[in-house]
């Protein structure tokens, strides 16, 4: 059900523009390519509207924010908010840092987002101010389970419904809500956590799939966090024995270049709550 | 023909500035030193003019741009003209955005550059302001095909007299030309354009090309246009069926690194007209 | 001997802040993930002290520079100072511009660092201001050979005890010393000064491997530097006949994603004078 959504990004080859951090910046662009979209990267204030006009999505991370860029993500997303654009917002650190915390919240408030993705303890902290973020990791402690499932639902739904964006809570099991509907997916391997920028490129990617599929954004959200966590399954499969993080990056992005309707149909692994 | 400029690369060992995105600038570091030059990267403009000075080409791309790079490439420029040093611009974008083309046409009218590199759409704004840039990839209207050949090479032959430049336009089919002559080189693959920064790579390596061979910018820039493309395609043969466009990019600068004189030689493939 | 400081890495996780350069800092993220740490980037002034506030050690290099980033190191390694944390200085191209050389010996006046770690002409500039330092390699005439290394381990000593800072200088035969002791390490490949950013990659890895041994810094330092050189050899015979400088970058990494404390044990070839 979800591969078409796919389908649609090779279809209609997005153009995504990136306020990005420059640590994972590449392996947003190469998957970004590798799903079908196209990337541009662009963060002087000067230079964000007349690109984030020529392309279908922004996806706004502040994983390396700075005063500059800072001033970009709010010019572009107002220009992308005014010409209709799909906006996604990857909070990176928010929780670990006042300024990004701040930056976070104020992209918020000026700026209609789709999406929103981040990890549980970014999340909670632009719902509540209350997280504990270490670094750009989940706190532990606040990691989705089994025994917290329905609990973590009922946050998403909630945040989704307070902040008008649809939420994406990716960790070991993923949470993507519109408020009303919460998509649980299990694909991913935990793996991926040893790899830096899996969520970064989720983030760009994500961005691709709801501007390929404007009318279906939850879904589009939903295939998007599928598709990595599946390409992450496809890659491990690949690995040689002396294989590590780095090839494993290599070997993702690589699952997505190859992934077309049917896998991800067949490999998709969730349920609606 | 064309091998002995990249021997000459892996000889003098060139020392390379790179004023260059952020997004691709890693695999920049590595192509150079897979063809035998040294990388060295700086944008601040208190940095610039010392670094360039100890160099023997400067490589001049505004991919992401920013008011205080934007300063570094017009420093970094001028003192190297200044030196006798060669210079490339990679105009990413321009016709792009408003910025770009200023940054691009502004700095041609400052700075003597010995190549500028761009695909067509790039090249074209540079020209006349009229091309319809989609993003950083050549707008499909604007593609170098068979069929508008002998127009391309008339117009590649017209813009590098104009602008004092030899031009390399890439693609599917590569024209660098000088003003008189013009290489029409059929190396590469079409999967080369699913890798970011391919083309942001050939200029850093063709700075070493026209550094390492002074006195044959036309010919080692086309050298670096044909090794570039011949990597594009050993590194092709070399892909496992799982392998997609991240593994691509490793296997193309791998190649680059075993290439020598008689590879170069036998896999050029060009016409001059 | 050395195995148990890798071994704590991976016990202790720590959380390493780096203000690094562009060029590298993916690699360098990805093998502070391999050795059992976490990272997390931030150069942006109002960021770095409260991310450096929640981080085990902090590594500044000077690879690509600018007003702002440099305003950030300086915050930045006070706070750490502070807060007692580990601190570590890359002073990269010192000697191949006056900035660099100022922000490091400015940065070695106001902020007390742990570890410096760089190649001997670096090092030696920051020492003397006399090096000769080609861009970012070593000068050859520099270069710590079996002929001169009694005068080189000399050099190291003084170093260290005139900076009150433990000293890694690296290259061919790498050097690490407190002032009292000189590991002599003879770990690593030539082809590893092809790959980019391997100095830097270790200067992450280092700062964890101290931030985790918080009493034994002289040993964690070199047990850092013999993890990344046997990474080398083994990611080495890792390599296929066709795998070039891009591959081999992936697989020194992955060679330390699956290292352990026997295995460095073993691995680790060093005397000390």
């Amino acid at each position: 059900m979800l591969g078409k959504y796919l389908e649609n990004v090779r279809t209609n080859c997005p153009l995504v523009h990136n306020i990005t951090n420059y640590v994972t910046v590449n392996d947003v662009a190469n998957i970004l390519l590798a799903c079908g979209a196209s990337p541009i990267m662009s963060d002087e204030p000067e230079d964000v509207e007349d690109i984030t006009s020529i392309c279908g999505g922004l996806n706004i991370n502040i994983g390396t924010l700075n005063q500059s860029s800072i001033k970009g993500m709010f010019l572009a997303g107002k220009r992308a908010n005014e010409l209709g654009h799909k906006v996604l917002l990857d909070p990176v650190g928010a929780g670990a840092s006042r300024l990004r915390t701040k930056t976070a919240t104020s992209l918020m408030d000026e700026i209609k987002f789709n999406v929103i993705r981040g990890n549980i303890s970014e999340i909670k902290t632009l719902a509540s101010g209350s997280g504990t973020t270490k670094g750009v990791d989940a706190d532990v402690a606040d990691a989705v389970t089994e025994d917290n499932l329905e609990e973590a639902v009922s946050f998403a739904k909630a945040f989704a419904k307070a902040s008008g964006a649809a939420v994406a809570i990716t960790g070991a099991t993923d949470l993507v809500s519109d408020g009303d509907r919460c998509f649980v997916i299990r694909n991913g391997r935990p793996e991926m956590g040893k790899i830096t920028g899996t969520g970064c490129q989720l983030s760009g990617m994500m961005t691709a799939f709801i501007a390929a599929n404007p009318d279906n954004e939850l879904e589009a959200a939903a295939a998007a966090v599928c598709a990595m966590g599946l390409a992450g399954e496809i890659g491990w499969k690949n690995m040689a024995p002396s294989d590590g993080n780095s090839t494993y990056r290599n070997r993702i992005i690589d699952a997505v270049y190859h992934m077309d309707k049917d896998t991800l149909d067949q490999g998709a692994r969730y349920e609606i709550r």
